[in-house]
């Protein structure tokens, strides 16, 4: 049997079907589909990608074989439609179209109006009555042929089409002017490529055929194709249609719809429509469409047959439609259906509707809602009808909208707060003395920084929309106002931040706040029933605790204590502590902070009542709890509230400075040179604890050293926790000792050595923020100066702060679980870095094999929406993997 | 056959050999082994080690077999040494020692001039005629064995003997005084014990047997044991002795001789002895000895064995021999011989001239010598003889040592170098901006920082002395004077500075200077006939080219170009570069430094001639090329130089700030966002390659990138490269291309993607400081404030950026090397960080298979040496572990 190099599709029948894609394209495949469910397509063939190559391969000619096929489905064509192409009575036009396996949206060549010469423009007047119409067609196809075809610059035709627009200003072409244009277009063509305008249909037909093949290889496709990893082997098919039009009178018209509201995702038939209009006229938008019910008014037999089709290809497709139609002479033509783009919001709506609905099931529907998407539905949006002046753009640190008053000094925010409205705070970058500022203001917009600078990470934990490395922003904070180009905004004026896009708007736009839909609600029940990973939250107090148990989170991941010592009342004894000479003042400072630590964590222990409570020693380098250098009134004042002169400490405090702080003193490195603090936080969360366990309570405390790189120093750290613990024991009765020890692994040396350390610990927890830092040599917060640079020429496809680099940085959290897991099959092996909140990330965790995530609580949510669809991403894979019967 | 337990020597024979140390422990087998070659050492037996363990098995008790052996080998050493146990005519004296089968010094006890009782009193009174001997031998003996056999504290006896002395203030003490000394201590002892001194010497004997093999289980020994992992089941052997003394008038005498010169190496009989004394007397110091050559005009003939046994000591044990001996009226008897401590100059001198001679084998003689030997010869020394202050003791960042006078400016220190002697730079820290200074100084003294630190590295490069991190320091610059203590030291003032040792000397010391032996110059000549890696040298300009070439480097492993702008006819044009808004004015800034660069790289290839010069693009951060942002007036003056305004330059300047430079905009990062940089440096590398390649010359330019973390990057750069060479080649009509690509793995993202990476370029290179800086998150420049608690705790044992940590860095290493290897067997790999000069971290770069290591030039001789030592001990290792025929 001859190969079947051209396939039919049309009049309720179809040669190919929907999984043809390979052979028909994805658009021949649809057609396909849509000619073999009674759709009514406008009749048409494809000829298969192969012809493509064999094309490219004998010297841009077709076999025998494939030209007759074409010529016989042709001859098909015709019967179907009741026209013959070249007739001169009843003319067929043709559209000629690429489609490739995937989708390689405008890279490839459309011919339309194929078959048009003087004799049927002609015929086409006499059987429209529409000389306008028809010379507008004949105009449109001449120009199209003439660029793809002929290959004559568009440049060259697009003048000639200016010079009559011109003579007609703010007027539409008149006829003639559509005649003369025709004319003039084909001979600028012939001029330009040396050749005739072929009047022969056959000619025109087999010319655009192969003008569609030869755009397979064009320079923009070929890069498309090399970015996007798709086959230069592959080809594309070509399919050939006939042609119809909205623009031939009042029985025609043109349209889109959905067949569920894009926007909530309601079942219901939503879109609109012109009469006597192409495609075009609603794109353009020179025309104001109507919407879809009123052509049940004007087409009673068009709309019932287009909700009925909308309904049918719903049903097929398993998912909500995007349809193209066209209407000719009272004829309903559907030219495309696809998957309509939906909000968050619908999106999961519509997933959970299909499923009761149950056109798809369960692990469908779960897999269809992305998680970006489930996020989305978590923060305030923008009121997308508000209308919106973009005046700077940033980058997207914490998604949310905010609107707000200007101010630029965050203790003003806190003076301010709650009192006559909301307000963003405006920084150049924001330091630990901010927070409290950033906790009360409505956003946040700074400077400079990337996407894990302070602000951003502070401002994604409290959940509060965020705006980083604004580098158009000129801030001045004596004046009190910043610049934008020419524009001055000062203290006080009104703007918008949208921290999901970075945009900042000038004014107040109205916002709307995010309320869990039932669906939403449902969607998170049947996450915990999937259930991959666990996911644990960072939280650093009672109220963000219990935020994140609200949201579902299954215990604190991170508990950052040093955040406790910012507090007012607090800081000054810290300050007293570390800036102490001798170890039994510092231990006496340290004995007033005591009692507010046991608090702290005894009120989250209650929070969290049953579930494990990770708290990190103290982290941070010691600059950072003192107010700046330069800041010499700050400074007088401290050193008289601490009792010591001014001189010692600005002295003390230079012992501070370093290099490169992140790489400096820090972490258990603190904990190694001055044992009384973590000695103290220790003996805090064991006397908050055992105080609770004495009360019934069911408590777990995890102890978590951070930036540890030598064994030496887990051991006698080790030994620390251990000695204070049963100290704490004994002095309180309690004989049972029940916390957990764990490391970070946040140093490509911990990694490596992770067997040895595993040895020694219950828990490993990675943290991925300081990985990525040293992985790749990237302080985070200098960054923003090359990282631009790096996206531009494509170095980096994403900022490695967020989405976890799998290469490098996932290569060492690999290596880390596997020695630490080898050495003690036991362990819990986590992560807490911001990359726990990443969907992408979390999936590659859940791939490896860690055994929770922890993140901000308000990312709790879609972490374990990430979570479970990776968990079930990972069974569909297997169970596809398994060999099966069929 | 009965099991043999003791073992005789003397008279020239002996039943045991040096091999025997396992029976015999290393007394009794070196003794044994003497007395087989016919040296003359005091007869004896040794009772072998398992008898230890049958003792403590046995309930301390001795089988029968044990028993009547060492009565047998009694009974032969009388008749040897012509004297009997316990005779009341001729009475023999032994000596009771311990012995295990390594050393273990000091743990175990000794009874001397056992076999003393009030009848061999008498009976050697009478033979002696010398009473003050024989009675302060009796005191001793009695003393000794109170303590050891019969367990009284020491303090008790010291007691005794200490009021005996009080009663003769600055006198010896009388005979009478002895006399009366030996009843009081016997009485003492009999007291504390609650048992009677015994006066059967063979009763004696015994006890004296079994205490010393008690003394195995004593704790201090347990305790040595388990820190050096020595089995406690190995036991201990004790050799009985025949008692010899020096101090039985003017035909004895004691000493020590050395084979051969302990501080030239120079082959002649070298010590000192006292007539008519004990050991004890030489170590007192209450005596002066005289030189050994005094004893041929007093004894000759025991002068003329002395020699002859010396050589053969020497000659036995195939090396310069430290020989203890006594001479018993005019008779010589060796005590013990060992292998002597000698000098650096010594040791590589003693090791060739015994392979001259051919008393070794070239193996041997090569690992003999250590590395750290080798780098000692290259520096020069305080001469040991002078007096000495220390006032303050830092880091030994450079070996050698210097005087000078105390500069606190570095430019001032170029100003004055050469006039008046020579300088002394002292500051906090050093920055680029120093180089010229420290260049023009004699030696370097920084307060902060550690031995990686700017200074350090820098003064280590130029071989120029220095101690960093000395904190004991104060320096105030605008004094100008430091102060340690209440000391203070200004300006102008005389230091010296041993960079060895760290120490800081008040005043000027008298140093003496290194010239290589000729000893020294045949060992380099045979290092590479050994030949392990491959090394290289770091050098920036033509006379550290030059220089590297000398000391027999095979080529330049690291030219950082960056050196090269700090010149003053430079800098400028530089920063004009950098400062430069639009990409036209820097190329236009950068034209003027290409002419420069091209002539640097001229000279250096042309002092390579015939090698590979590897030279690094800039690298640095970009405020490391500019003065502190504090210094107003310099900043002005650069100003006003540039053409551009002060409040200019400071905005710009601001933009160069960064939180953690060491993980900033650096490296290859500079090359990416700033292009024409890179492209100026390639062009001119390929400018001054393709110039003395058309005049005949060979040069092999290797072109490196710093700092690569992305593959895009790389391609990026490479691509960059390649087009300016090729660009280059056509202006220059060089058809053929010879530069070589390369990347330097300084971050473990590079070790971790290494097969991505090698793909792309022709070598390797680690940098392992920035890689040790990264894999534990340790700031080199901060680490100091931690570090030295890291030390005294046991978490590091090094400093990991002088030692390579073989675990984690070393880890990375291994996998980039191996990932890089696997993808391009023809990869180069080698090491240019500061491990490259360190002995220890060679011999791992060697077995885990780098190709080359590259060093500061002063480094290359001990680098070559430590490679080539590496390859020999692979290969006597690898010898040793194939199966032989015996």
């Amino acid at each position: 049997m001859a190969t079947k190099y051209v396939y039919f599709f049309g009049g309720g029948k179809a040669d190919g079907k929907a999984n043809s894609t390979d052979l028909l394209g994805g658009k021949g495949a649809n057609l396909a589909e849509m000619a073999r469910m009674g759709v009514p397509v406008p009749p048409g063939f494809t000829i298969i990608a192969d012809v493509c190559n064999i094309y490219f391969q004998s010297n841009s000619s077709y076999p025998r074989e494939v030209t007759l096929q074409v010529e016989e489905n042709l001859a098909k064509l015709e019967q179907v439609i009741g026209a013959r192409f070249g007739d001169e009575e009843n003319p067929l036009l043709l559209s000629v179209r690429s489609g490739a396996r995937v989708s390689m949206p405008g890279m490839m060549d459309t011919v339309l109006n194929v078959g048009l010469n003087e004799a049927s423009v002609a015929a086409l007047v006499r059987k429209t009555t529409n000389e306008r119409f028809v010379y507008d067609a004949y105009r449109r196809f001449v120009e199209m042929y003439g660029n793809v075809v002929m290959g004559v610059e568009d440049t060259v035709l697009d003048e000639i089409l200016r010079k009559a627009r011109e003579r007609r200003p703010g007027m539409e072409l008149a006829i003639e002017d559509l005649k003369e244009l025709s004319s003039k277009l084909r001979a600028a063509a012939n001029a330009a490529s040396g050749r005739d305008f072929p009047t022969d249909p056959m000619e025109q037909l087999w010319a655009a055929i192969s003008a569609v093949f030869e755009s397979w290889n064009n320079p923009r496709a070929i890069a498309y194709r090399e970015i996007g990893k798709i086959s230069h082997h592959w080809g594309t098919a070509v399919t050939v249609q006939a042609m119809v039009f909205g623009n031939m009178g009042d029985d025609s018209g043109t349209g889109v719809v959905f067949s569920r509201n894009p926007a909530t995702g309601e079942r219901e038939l939503i879109g609109e429509f012109l009469l006597n209009a192409q495609g075009e006229d609603i794109v353009a938008g020179t025309r104001t469409p109507q919407p879809i019910s009123e052509l049940k008014r004007l087409l009673p037999p068009c709309y019932e047959e287009l909700v009925d089709v909308s309904r049918r290809l719903e049903r097929h497709f398993k998912d909500m439609q995007d349809i193209e139609f066209t209407i000719q002479n009272g004829r309903l033509w559907i030219l495309q259906t696809r998957a309509g783009k939906r909000t968050a919001h619908a999106s999961i709506k519509i997933a959970m509707d299909l499923l009761r609905e149950r056109l798809i099931a369960g692990t469908e529907a779960f897999l269809r809602i992305t998680p970006n998407e489930v996020e989305q539905v978590l923060h305030p949006i923008i009121d997308p009808s508000e209308r919106r002046e973009v005046i700077a753009k940033g980058l997207p640190a914490s998604p949310g909208a905010a609107s707000g008053r200007v101010i630029f000094d965050p203790d003003e925010v806190v003076e301010l707060a709650g009192k006559n409205g909301d307000y963003i705070l405006v920084r150049e970058q924001t330091s630990a003395d901010d927070i409290r500022g950033i906790s009360a203001a409505a956003g946040v917009l700074t400077t400079r920084g990337g996407i894990t600078s302070h602000a951003a990470v502070v401002a994604r934990g409290m959940g509060r929309c965020c705006i980083v490395g604004c580098s158009s922003i000129d801030v001045d904070l004596e004046k009190e106002e910043f610049v934008i180009g020419n524009r001055i905004i000062n203290k006080g004026d009104l703007i918008t931040l949208d921290g999901s896009t970075g945009e900042v708007f000038l004014g107040k736009l109205s916002t709307a706040s995010a309320k869990p839909s039932n669906e939403f609600k449902e969607l998170m029940v049947w996450t915990d029933l999937v259930k991959g990973m666990g996911v644990m939250a960072n939280a650093d107090n009672p109220q963000d605790a219990k935020l994140a148990r609200d949201f579902g989170a299954e215990g604190i991941g991170l508990c950052r204590t040093e955040h406790m010592f910012f507090q007012l009342d607090r800081i000054d004894h810290f300050r007293e502590a570390i800036l102490a000479d001798e170890t039994e003042e510092r231990r006496q400072a340290l004995q007033k902070l005591l009692g507010f630590q046991r608090s702290d964590f005894r009120e989250i222990f209650k929070e969290m009542e049953g579930l494990p409570v990770t708290i990190r020693l103290l982290d941070p380098p010691l600059h950072e709890f003192f107010p700046l250098p330069h800041a010499e009134d700050e400074l007088r004042a401290l050193a008289k509230r601490l009792g010591i002169s001014f001189r010692r400490l600005k002295e003390k405090m230079q012992t501070f400075n370093e290099f490169n702080p992140m790489l400096g003193h820090r972490g258990c490195r603190l904990g190694i040179t001055h044992p009384e603090i973590y000695e103290m936080q220790v003996r805090a969360i064991m006397e908050a604890a055992y105080e609770l366990m004495k009360k019934g309570s069911t408590v777990y405390p995890e102890i978590m050293l951070p930036f540890v790189s030598t064994l030496g120093g887990l051991k006698l750290l080790k030994k620390l926790v251990a000695d204070t613990c049963e100290q704490v024991g004994k002095e309180m009765e309690v004989t049972e000792s029940n916390y957990h020890l764990g490391v970070m692994i946040e140093l490509p040396r911990a990694a490596l050595i992770a067997n040895e350390l595993a040895e020694l610990v219950d828990f490993f927890s990675f943290g991925t923020n300081d990985l990525t830092q040293t992985t790749y040599g990237f302080s985070r917060d200098d960054f923003g100066t090359f990282f631009p640079t790096y996206l531009d020429k494509g170095m980096l496809s994403n900022d490695p702060f967020i989405y976890l680099d799998q290469t490098g940085v996932g290569e060492l959290v690999k290596i880390g679980l596997e020695r630490g897991k080898r050495a003690k099959p036991s362990l819990k092996v986590g992560i807490c870095g911001e990359h726990g909140g990443n969907p992408e990330s979390i999936k590659f965790f859940h791939q490896i094999g860690l055994d929770y995530v922890s993140c901000s609580p308000y990312r709790v949510p879609v972490a374990r929406f990430a979570a479970s669809q990776a968990a079930l991403e990972a069974k569909t894979n297997s169970s596809a993997d398994t060999p099966g019967v069929g």
